[in-house]
């Protein structure tokens, strides 16, 4: 049998629902192996055994059932816990205690979960790292801003953690951190009780090491009933390879290892078309900066009123110069451009059920000084689209490359079920 | 000269700014007044005067200038503060104290703003009233559900309050109680320590005393540098006079009262027309309702969670049951035609520079238990366009009826020139 702690979400819940193990015993292997890993990996900003356990005693003790019964989850340190402190990554914020668990927490609560502790973010969730490092290799990244969460997942501390992602914080560590990330369409999972950073783009976003498992946590978390993970039976998936504004910054193995699965899902029977996206795309990465500065500027007015000093002097002279720069007719107009382009997403997505495209640069960078190349992400979070990183390549280190898949908006079953046949394929 | 409590924002902004009163004089004569006034009116749910003067004490020491600077603003209890208590309505909150302003309230006091206290909101900022009474008939509604906000500042206690609004709750209270009431355009305004009650239509609202202070607060609230109110002096203002979906909802001397100011208007010299909404807006009602709903129920499931039977009955009988029986496809498409109704509302809002529409049903209705007809702004709420509630009649009880201004998306600042040309004709 597998070690508890490599079991995926799904596979935990169906043996808690029968009672086959106790909440108890899979948060006591869980804790056990991250006592082994951290030291090296540093995943957590908080961590308490004793209210973990707490939490697995009850469900056991209450005869609980439900889709995530017994599943330990990691929660990035920006979204509350009524039981946890949550401190955005900054010391701003040290010491800070919620009274009111965010939304996604109270509804992975109702399923069942069991929140493990609070995960490293960058601070603020932007682009100063905290201290994680890769669990793959130490000396590197393990992504941002969603950190911890990826490296928890990654190094199999827990099954599942909760990012979010505001430009590419949740599937860039998924892939540095060799797992399935996954970034819902725009605004179907409640952010309450989530720090924001630029509501316009935040979503939250699923790390994983199953596309059953992100199949699942969606439900709970969109407030649905669990449904099962759709097999693609119909015919062979339209897929649109799309190498995007950035290929040229891809590294070269890279662009290989992409253009290899294009073949290999076409000699799979998938019918796979080179694709150009619209002209106005090209200023969706230019709107995102716009939009997600004027943003922050805003949000975080308490902050900038009260603690100058204590913002990174990054943070300072980029997104938040950005922001106070940024005129509201700029502002607007990008706003105007994103939303242009969704509606003609929607239009160029009828010819296909998902589009394929790199989730990264490479492997997981060298050094702990920045988080890595966000800009895979930028035009997909931009669009509002759902998006999943899949862990499908190895680098030449031998370490993880991700690929993305995005859909149209709303259609995040179809991107599950495709995603699911080319890991599949891929296997 | 006017009492101090009668000037307006930003009457006072001029008046403090040129040195001519300090914020401590300014905050003490709003704090008589209401002393005077809130044991009939009971709009304040938390109100300190030591944590009031201090923030003046500390503007008039330090020499402060601001757009806004030692104007008394109230603030609606789902909005936190980082020194007061925030508890949206509900005992369920009782006694919760944030660490940090909400976005907006960091913007108002970087602005000079001295926050007065916490005004009353119906439960979760829904259907169940707070003890407030309308300050012209304490046998009336002052409207919900930022009753508070409405009767403070209709009661001259303060120049301007902040609500929010999720269907009525601004527009509303604004009308009943002789204000101006704005929605700005959606998004415009960073929720962010705002209580989510609905977040595809919660937007912040602003309640003054002038179409001037409206323009001020929001340039501050936008966080842009506050522009003078533009007059109207282009060609006459093209409105468009839509009796709407809930004419007939409509008291006849409300009827009456609209077909006169369109006539009046008229003869001003602005270029009247009759309009119909176009046929998918019959919708929007049905699409508000199971939107708000869904959100709802996964916006606040931590107090479903644990404190079910500390939820009003109306509210767990209506949105929260509708929230619960809604599935996400019906969600969905109601998002998607939500969404092609403000595409179509821009393209429609070409030839009109506002649209002209009844705010309120009529006078505030008589009785606490209810907050009156809130369908008034259903349509234009959901479209996310700008609107505004002007306080330009009197109904037959000699109590304020509001008319309601809206806007193409965006185009705030058109909307604010045109509700001062409308005043200033009708005054």
């Amino acid at each position: 049998m597998q070690n508890i702690h490599e079991l995926t979400a799904s596979a935990i819940a169906r043996a808690t629902n029968a009672r086959e193990l106790t909440c108890v015993a899979i948060t006591e292997a869980c804790l056990a192996h991250i006592a082994e890993r951290e030291p090296a990996v540093q995943a957590w900003h908080y961590l308490d055994a004793d209210t973990a356990l707490r939490q697995a005693h009850a469900l056991d003790s209450a005869g609980a059932n439900g889709p995530l019964l017994g599943v330990p989850v990691g929660m990035k340190d920006i979204i509350d816990t009524d039981d946890m402190p949550c401190e955005y990554g900054t010391v701003i914020h040290r010491g800070r205690r919620p009274t009111i668990d965010a939304a996604c927490v109270a509804l992975t609560r109702r399923a069942g979960g069991v929140i493990m502790g609070k995960t490293v973010t960058t601070e603020f969730a932007n682009f100063t790292p905290g201290k994680t490092r890769n669990p793959f290799d130490p000396a590197r990244t393990p992504g941002g801003s969603s950190s911890g969460s990826g490296a928890a997942v990654g190094a199999q501390m827990v099954p599942l953690a909760l990012g979010t992602q505001t430009t590419a914080s949740t599937l860039r560590p998924a892939a540095f951190n060799d797992c399935f990330g996954y970034r819902p369409t725009w605004a179907d999972i409640r952010c309450s009780g989530v720090m924001e950073a630029s509501g316009s783009m935040d979503t939250l976003g699923v790390i994983a090491r199953s596309v059953e498992d992100v199949a699942l946590y969606r439900d709970v978390l969109v407030g649905v009933d669990a449904q099962p993970l759709q097999r693609w039976d119909s015919a062979p998936p339209r897929i649109g390879y799309c190498r995007g504004h950035f290929w040229d910054q891809c590294e070269p193995y890279t662009q290989r290892l992409m253009d290899d699965l294009a073949q290999r899902l076409a000699s799979a029977g998938a019918k796979v078309t080179d694709v150009t996206l619209p002209a106005e795309f090209d200023g969706l990465p230019d709107a995102h900066r716009w939009i997600t500065s004027f943003e922050f500027v805003r949000a975080r007015a308490w902050e900038i009123n009260h603690h100058w000093e204590a913002i990174s002097a990054r943070l300072r002279a980029g997104r938040i110069k950005d922001g106070q720069d940024c005129s509201y007719e700029r502002y607007a107009a990008a706003r105007a451009l994103a939303e242009r382009c969704r509606l003609q997403m929607d239009a160029f997505m009828n010819d296909y059920d998902v589009l394929l495209t790199p989730a990264v640069a490479g492997e997981p960078p060298l050094g702990l000084e920045a988080t890595g190349n966000a800009n895979y992400c930028i035009v997909w979070t931009s669009l509002h689209v759902p998006a999943m990183s899949l862990p499908l390549f190895k680098g030449p280190h031998g370490l993880p490359v991700g690929a993305q898949l995005v859909a149209r908006r709303n259609d995040d079953r179809r991107l599950f079920a495709v995603a699911d046949w080319i890991t599949r394929m891929s296997a």
